[in-house]
């Protein structure tokens, strides 16, 4: 393993006054979290997991974007959940956010089937044969499907995830039919997908896709609620009327 | 037919600055087609069809609220429709919107086989067995299915949308089963849907519903652009990151 680097910094994550812990040396989050971030929709008291969390950036925004009642991260490396932990106590979080040391391959057997709604992963982009590998373990790790295969983190995703339960990934655009492909086979229906690109006319180099658990299923909205008392309208259908009711 | 009624008024639509012309006599719109107005996404430069148009509020509605290149109202009633024409001329919006008498059971005659990117409907709630039909002809096609049936609106909805193009439509909570069951039979699956409900604890009344053509089929959403220039996010990713980049 990589040594213990003293270059650890606190960086702020500007979204609920929340900050986080992040070494350099290991990797630092980037663009796809906060995209992924911004692309999951989870209903209030929603259990939410995050499969290899890293540094858990995904749950710091996630507890800031959302009303999910807990998030919790499910990382291999040490010293990635160590951060994470870090980040959990300086942001006051402990509860709510909380990071299990574990092997994805073993989501299932560590947490229990059926036992969130959402799962969310910024999972590895490439195949150990594509590209030179990190020698750096976190960074090979968070980068190669050195420690999983995206058929695992599937596989996984499936079992710990309740029926009607939507999976959220974010995955280079070249991979989307091998992701669709696996996702499918494994009994969770692709119903969502947003394409990322850099400029409007280049192609896309992510994507950003959402799956439901069960064959045809199809994403349960938070109900509409139109009042808020008898005669008074709910903040919702007030801005859906543009303030004027 | 009812007779003409002297007691159109113009209405605020309080959206977009749009107004609309409605005949109280007949009916005015009511706060479904709002809440589906809401529920719709469609790309920019989408072709729209709106099935059993009314006095065309959808129309001004999606208009306001949706970068739609094309709203097409197709209307029986010769009432309603004159009133969604006179809405257009008022509004401006001759070439973008448009209203076209004729039946709903014959609208793929009409317009063409899969030709619209997306098709809205607030259909009529209830069988004509259910409850008193209103002797005036526009509210009873409005309200009942005396001029058109479920599975005709869905048969020919399936015919005019493009292959991964979605239908959107706002349906008694009681007969959800029922039109997913038509829809899914007519190769439209199901794949998001949001209740509506008077207040948080009360059951729903309504369903907003999303089914795109094509089985096993997925929203695709307008593609996530990063950059509007060369190191110059876009007003999204900027939003994204809370204003902070």
């Amino acid at each position: 393993m990589a040594q213990r680097s003293n270059r650890e910094r606190l960086d702020d994550l500007q979204i609920g006054g929340y900050r986080i812990w992040q070494d350099p040396a290991l990797f630092c989050f980037g663009i796809d979290a906060v995209l992924l971030s911004a692309f999951v929709r989870v209903p209030e008291g929603a259990r939410v997991c995050d499969l290899g969390t890293g540094n858990g950036v995904l749950l710091f925004l996630l507890a800031a974007k959302t009303q999910a009642a807990s998030l919790t991260g499910l990382e291999l490396a040490a010293r990635p959940a160590e951060l994470a932990e870090k980040s959990i106590e300086t942001n006051g979080l402990k509860g709510r956010v909380s990071v299990v040391r574990g092997d994805l391959c073993e989501a299932s057997a560590i947490f229990g089937e059926a036992c969130f709604d959402a799962v969310v992963s910024n999972p590895p982009y490439r195949k150990p044969s594509d590209g030179r590998v990190s020698p750096v373990p976190e960074r090979a790790m968070a980068r190669h499907e050195v420690a999983m295969t995206l058929r695992e983190l599937v596989r996984e995703t499936a079992r710990i995830l309740k029926d009607g339960g939507s999976f959220f990934a974010v995955y280079p655009a070249m991979r989307r039919e091998e992701l669709e492909s696996e996702l499918r086979a494994a009994g969770l229906s692709p119903v969502r997908v947003r394409e990322v690109r850099s400029f409007p006319e280049k192609p896309a180099h992510l994507i950003l896709l959402e799956a439901v658990k069960g064959a045809g299923a199809c994403v349960t909205e938070a109900p509409l609620v139109i009042y808020d008392a008898q005669g008074v309208y709910s903040a919702e259908v007030r801005a859906i009327y543009g303030g004027s009711v």
